[in-house]
């Protein structure tokens, strides 16, 4: 199967950057990867990521429904095919994420969640989790403060939960798990990450 | 608490009717019921059964956590807020409809239904579930074929599959089930339910 990398950490770690920073080294080294995101990608994920970033009103057991109905849409619409079909699939957030938010963070049963994801992932596991790792402060200041969403509006303490999360879950598979200190420069990062991924590539390119 | 009254059965088998019914000759009573239904109910519920009825593409597993998404909002902001305020409430399916449809009819796992049907609704159980049984094809002749959804518009074996599902389900819990053939009269029909609905009044009625 072709590397599925995902990309984890809380609101502000800058994942975003540093995910198109791969895709297009990937894109220059010849290949054609997939970049996607939760809990979108489809039209339903579309849908429902909407409501999910506007509504503030709902149960975390709601979200734990809502974000795994998307996954399952998401996974066999979107990042099985492509994976399938050779691609190298590079995705932002996966069942990590849920089991951080409404687990760690949200308190949900982390047995419950896990049972779901996996049948929402259809057992798909990630090649690889890039975890950026940030303090929840200095991620806090990198986010536009006009245009939170539900859960970039919780409290430090409830980022501060979810990351406690991350760092567990990296520790328990650390194998498939590779850890960034993600205050430090974004080429660093960058280069770290490329040294990691370049490793899993079938005909491993040039660094 | 006051009645939670749940109506089941296969599209075409005259809920809609009854439910009316029950809800008028409630009022007539003196009564303040409240009519509600599955999947709506919402605005989450509303937008989702919107997509559930016409997108035709998804998987049985996202169908079982959409349901139950939108239920566990249903139930926590509607139901029981209703049912505290000693409102009886009248509701157009609930959880036997998920163990009837993605159970019976599409195969999902029973026990994994039942237990996040049971999350959902946050262990409400109806105090009676009244259900409406019609052969498939008598069913299929009152739907209007113009404007089918994607559960109309399945076939008649896996509306038999799940009409099976509503009567072992009915057998299994006969105290709490009224089981109707809904091919009599509507009248005949509507003063079954009615015999049975007084007895649950705190105040019962005269018949």
């Amino acid at each position: 199967m072709s590397p599925f990398v995902v990309f984890e950490g809380i609101d502000g770690a800058g994942k975003s950057t540093q995910i198109q920073i791969l895709h297009d080294t990937l894109v220059s080294k010849g290949y054609n990867p997939l970049l996607t995101h939760e809990p979108g990608g489809t039209p339903l994920g579309e849908t429902i990521a909407r409501w999910l970033k506007s509504y503030p009103q709902r149960s975390p057991f709601t979200e734990l429904l809502l974000f795994n109905a998307t996954r399952a849409e998401h996974v066999s619409q979107v990042v099985q095919p492509a994976l399938d079909a050779g691609r190298i699939v590079i995705c932002d957030r996966f069942v990590a994420s849920t089991l951080a938010y409404q687990g760690y963070g949200r308190g949900l049963d982390l047995r419950l969640i896990k049972q779901i994801n996996l049948l929402a992932s259809q057992g798909l596991q990630p090649t690889l989790t890039v975890f950026l790792d940030v303090h929840t402060t200095t991620a806090h200041s990198r986010i536009d403060a006009k245009a939170l969403d539900v859960f970039e509006k919780e409290s430090l303490e409830f980022h501060q939960r979810v990351r406690q999360g991350f760092i567990e879950m990296a520790a328990e598979e650390s194998e498939a798990w590779l850890i960034i200190n993600g205050s430090l420069g974004k080429e660093t990062i960058a280069k770290l990450v490329w040294q990691r991924v370049r490793t899993l590539l079938k005909n491993p390119a040039k660094p």
